[in-house]
C-alpha cells in the first residue's frame, strides 16, 4: 500500500488517545467473549471443538517478529528469501503440501523497498460452525449434519506496519464463525427467518426452529428478511467486532496502523464477497468481467466524509474544512472566488472565499494521491486507531469505516467450468493491470494447464503477481511495456469456481 | 401522491417553527436577491432584458385559488373539468395553440378525490442567461451569440397542498436562471474551466476569460473541473436556493407542505436530467430503456436517514430509534432477541431488546408504506419547512433533502430517430405502469403517426396517463387486466429526441 500513509505516520502515537466513538451500542451481541482474549492473553481463541480449522495459535512473541502466511510453509531461510526487497521472489505455497482448499491458487511478492515487511497478509480457511453453548456451559455437539461449515478467503493489506494484517488474518474468520452460531439452524430451514429470538442465546433450543418466537401481528408493517441479509449482517458485524478489538487490545500489544480487509465466505451454494480497502475481486467467467468489490477510497466517499465533517465539525478542528477545493488556496485570494463542492454536491459551483476556506480541504487529491486530512488514501479498513494529523493531535479513525461492502454470488445459478475463478488482489495488483487484462492472463494461462490439473490456479496467481511485479530494469521494476510496474506488496487469490474442487 | 403524507398532516403547522438547518453557509453566493421577492410583493421576478422566458406574473390572489400550468390554456369552464374528480378528464395542451418547445408532448389527470385539487404542476420554458450586471447596476446586454438559452422541463408533485409545487413551478428555473449567469462565458468557453474568478460577480468584464484568475502552482494537487459538473453544480444550488425561498416565504403566503421536482435541462447539446422525489424519468430510445432517475424514498435512503438520526440524536426526540427493525416490538418482548440494522448495514442481525428499542424506528415500512418517522413516504424534494410528526412538535424537514440527482446525457452522441423519446412522469404513472410497458406504448402510439406529425407526443403523453388511470368500472378506476389504476395525480411530459423540434 505504497504511499497510502503519508508522513504523518512519523508522528504515529502507540499510546494513549480516547477509542473513537463506536457506531454500535453496548448492548448489541458480542463476539469478542471469546476470540477477544485480554491484552495478557494470546489473541488466538481457544480451540472449539468440532472445529475443522487449522489456523495457528501462535504466540505474542512470535507475531511480534515478521511472519508470512503459515500456508505457504515457509522455513526460516524461505522466510527471509521472501523478506527479500531486491530479489522480490515470488511465493507460493509448495507442491508438495496439502493444497489450499478447492485447490486455490496463491501467490505474494514482497514491496521494493517502500516498507521494511511485507505488510500485507492472507488467510485461507475451513471453518466449521457448531451451535451455541448450552446453559451448563457445556457446548452443544451437533452432528456433522446440524453445523455449518464455511470456506474462508482473506487478504488484508497492511499499512503504517503489519500488525492489523496480521491480527485481521488470524482472527475475521472467528468473530465471522462466533456471528453466525446463532444462525446455524435458521440457514437451514428454509422457511423465512424468525424475526425474533428467545432472550438468552444459550438457552437450550435457542436455535431450534419451534422454539422461536414467530412474527407476531402487533404492527401492519412487517419486513421479509432473506437468509442472504443475515449472512451479509455477520460477517459486516463481525468486521465492526475485529476493530473493536484491535481498539482495545492495540495498547497492550504495540499494535500501530491498520489494514484493508477483502474476504470471501463461501456458505450454503452463496459466495459473499465482503471489501473494506482498495482490493478488489472480479469474476471471470466464460472471458467475462463481473465485479465483485469497489475501492474505497477520500474519492469515492467524498461525499460521506464531509458530511460527517459537516455534521460534526469538531471532528476538523481548527485545521480542516469539510469544503472541497479544486486546489489550496492562497490568502492573497481572500474574497475571490473559488470553484467548491459540499458534502451535498456532485457538480462544482463557485464560492466567495472566506477566511475559513483558507483551511485545509478535509479530502484533497486525485487518484492515487486522493487523501482524508492530508494523510490518508483508504476510507475503509480495520484498526488505526492511533492514526492523527501530522503534527497534530486529531484522530483520523471517525472519518474511517470498518464496515465491508458485502456483494452475493449465487454459485448454483451458473454452470461454471473449470475456467471460470475469483481473482482476489490487493492494490499492488490492480494499481499496474486492468481487469480486463487480468481476465486475459486467465485465458492465457488456465489454456496452458489440462482442466482438472490444481496446480493451474497457482500457476496463474503466479503470472499475475508476475505481470504486476516486472522485472528489474532501468533501475526500477518494469513491465513488458517499459512502464513501472508495482512497487508495493501484492497478494492474490485464484479461487476455482467450477474446478477440481469439492465444495460441499 | 397518494398516502405520502400521513394523518400527521393534520397537525402540519402553518406559522411559526425555526427553519430548519440550512446545509450552505450564508456565504455562498446567493441567487435568491432577485426572483426571492418579499412576502408582501408578487412572487414572479422582474422580467430581465432579453428574457424570451413566458412565466406567468400571475399576482398573489390568483396563486391562491386551484390553477393549472398555463401551458394548457385553460379556459374558467376548462379550469372547473380539470378539476374533477368523477370524471377525471385527460388535459393536455390545446392543438390550436402555440406548441410547447420541442413539440414536446404533455397530459395530465386530477386525482380520484385523495385530495381537493391536482396536486401536481408543470412548467416547460425557453430561458435566456444573459450575463451579470455590471457595476453601474445597468444590466450588461450581450448580443444573442453571448448569451445562453436552455431549455427547460419540470414536473412537481405536491404534498399535504398544491403550495409548493405551484411556486417551485414559477420558480425554480429563474433560480437555474441566475446560477448560470456567472456560467455564460466559461460554458462556451472549450478551456477548462478558471478554478478562481476575481471578487466581484458585477465587476465588469468579470466573466471575460481573460480577466480569471488562471490556475496558480501553490500547490501540487489540482483536480480538472469539467463543463459539465458547473451545469450540476448550478442546477443544485437552485434547488437549495428555491428550498430556502420556500422556507422564508411559507408564514406570509400560508404556503404549506411540499413537492417532487424532477427538471430537465438541455443547454448546448446535452440534457441534465435532476431529480428530488420519487417522479422518474427514462428514456426510450430504438425501444430500449435508459434510466433517467432514481427515486428518493424511506427505503432507498435508509442508511443516510440512520446516519443523521445517529449522529444527531436529538432530531430524534424520545420518540423514535435510528435502529430499523422489521416489525414493531412489542413491550413484553423486552429482553428478547430482535432482527435489527444498525446505519452501517445492509445485512440483519440478532440484537437483545432494550428499553429504547421499544421506540419508534425513523425508518418503518416496506414499498410505499415506508415512511420517516411514521409521517412521509419521500425524502427529497423541496418546501416541507413545516412538516411535523403527527402529534407531536418534532420538524421531519431535516431527515429530508432538497438536493437532486443530476444525470446528463449527451444528444450528440447518438443520432436519434423521431421515435426516441425521454418520459417524465409522477408517480401516478409509475405506481401502476413499468418502464417496459412506458416502452411498448411509446412503440405502439408513435408508430400510429406519420414520424414529422408534431401531436404525436401529446397523442402518446395521453395514451400513458390514460393507461395508468383506467377506466371507472367495480366501483373504482382500473386497468384493462382489472387490476386498480392509479388514483393518483398523474402527469406526463414525452420530450422527443430527435424529432421535428429544433434544438437551436
Amino acid at each position: 500500500m505504497l504511499n497510502r500513509v503519508r508522513s504523518a505516520l512519523a508522528h504515529l502515537v502507540s499510546s494513549g488517545g480516547a477509542p473513537p466513538p463506536s457506531p454500535k451500542s453496548s448492548d448489541l451481541p458480542s463476539a469478542t467473549a471469546e476470540p477477544a482474549a485480554s491484552p495478557e492473553a494470546p489473541k488466538s481463541p481457544p480451540a472449539r471443538p468440532g472445529s475443522r480449522s487449522g489456523a495457528p495459535a501462535k504466540t505474542t512473541e512470535a507475531r511480534a517478529s515478521f511472519c508470512r502466511p503459515t500456508f505457504l510453509q515457509l522455513s526460516p531461510g524461505g522466510l527471509r528469501r521472501a523478506d527479500d526487497h531486491a530479489g522480490r521472489a515470488v511465493q507460493s505455497p509448495p507442491d508438495t503440501g496439502r493444497r489450499l482448499p478447492w485447490s486455490t491458487g496463491y501467490a505474494e511478492v514482497i514491496n521494493a523497498g517502500k516498507s521494511r515487511h511485507n505488510e500485507d497478509q492472507a488467510c485461507c480457511e475451513v471453518v466449521y460452525v457448531g451451535g451455541r453453548r448450552s446453559v451448563s456451559g457445556a457446548p452443544t455437539e451437533p452432528s456433522q449434519g446440524q453445523g455449518l461449515c464455511f470456506y474462508y478467503w482473506g487478504l488484508f493489506d497492511g499499512h503504517a506496519g503489519g500488525g492489523a494484517a496480521e491480527m485481521a488474518s488470524r482472527l475475521l474468520h472467528r468473530h465471522i464463525q462466533e456471528q453466525l452460531k446463532d444462525l446455524v439452524e435458521i440457514l437451514q430451514d428454509p422457511s423465512p427467518p424468525p424475526l425474533c429470538l428467545p432472550s438468552t442465546p444459550g438457552t437450550p433450543g435457542s436455535s431450534d426452529p419451534c422454539h422461536l418466537v414467530g412474527p407476531q401481528p402487533c404492527w401492519s408493517l412487517q419486513k421479509e428478511v432473506t437468509h442472504d441479509s443475515l449472512v451479509i449482517g455477520a460477517i459486516e458485524n463481525a468486521f465492526q467486532l475485529m476493530d473493536e478489538q484491535m481498539a482495545q487490545e492495540r495498547r497492550g500489544h504495540h499494535m500501530e496502523g491498520g489494514c484493508c480487509a477483502l474476504v470471501v465466505v463461501y456458505l450454503l451454494g452463496k459466495v459473499y464477497v465482503a471489501n473494506a480497502g482498495d482490493s478488489r475481486a472480479i469474476i471471470v467467467r466464460n472471458g467475462e468481467v463481473i465485479p465483485m468489490s469497489r475501492e474505497f477510497t477520500p474519492e469515492t466517499e467524498r461525499q460521506r466524509l464531509q458530511l460527517l465533517g459537516f455534521l460534526k465539525p469538531e471532528l476538523l478542528g481548527s485545521e480542516f474544512t469539510h469544503l472541497e477545493f479544486p486546489r489550496r488556496i492562497q490568502p492573497k485570494e481572500l474574497g475571490q472566488r473559488m470553484l467548491y463542492r459540499d458534502q451535498n454536491m456532485t457538480g462544482w459551483a463557485y464560492k466567495r472565499i472566506e477566511l475559513e476556506d483558507l483551511r485545509f480541504p478535509l479530502v484533497c487529491g486525485e487518484g492515487k494521491k486522493a487523501r482524508v486530512m492530508a494523510t490518508i488514501g483508504v476510507t475503509r479498513g480495520l484498526g488505526d486507531h492511533n492514526l492523527k494529523v501530522c503534527g497534530s493531535t486529531l484522530p483520523i479513525k471517525p472519518f474511517l469505516s470498518c464496515f465491508p461492502e458485502v456483494r452475493v454470488y449465487d454459485l448454483t445459478q451458473y454452470e461454471h467450468c473449470p475456467d471460470d475463478v475469483l481473482v482476489l488482489g490487493t492494490d499492488g495488483l490492480w494499481d499496474v493491470t486492468s481487469d480486463c487484462e487480468v481476465a486475459s492472463t486467465v485465458d492465457r494461462v488456465l489454456s496452458a494447464y489440462e482442466p482438472n490439473d490444481p496446480s493451474r490456479y497457482t500457476a496463474l496467481a503466479q503470472a499475475l503477481v508476475l505481470g504486476a511485479r516486472g522485472t528489474p530494469r532501468d533501475r526500477g521494476w518494469r513491465l513488458p511495456n517499459n512502464k513501472l510496474g508495482s512497487g508495493d506488496d501484492i497478494s492474490v487469490f485464484v479461487i476455482p469456481l467450477g474446478g477440481p474442487g469439492s465444495y460441499s
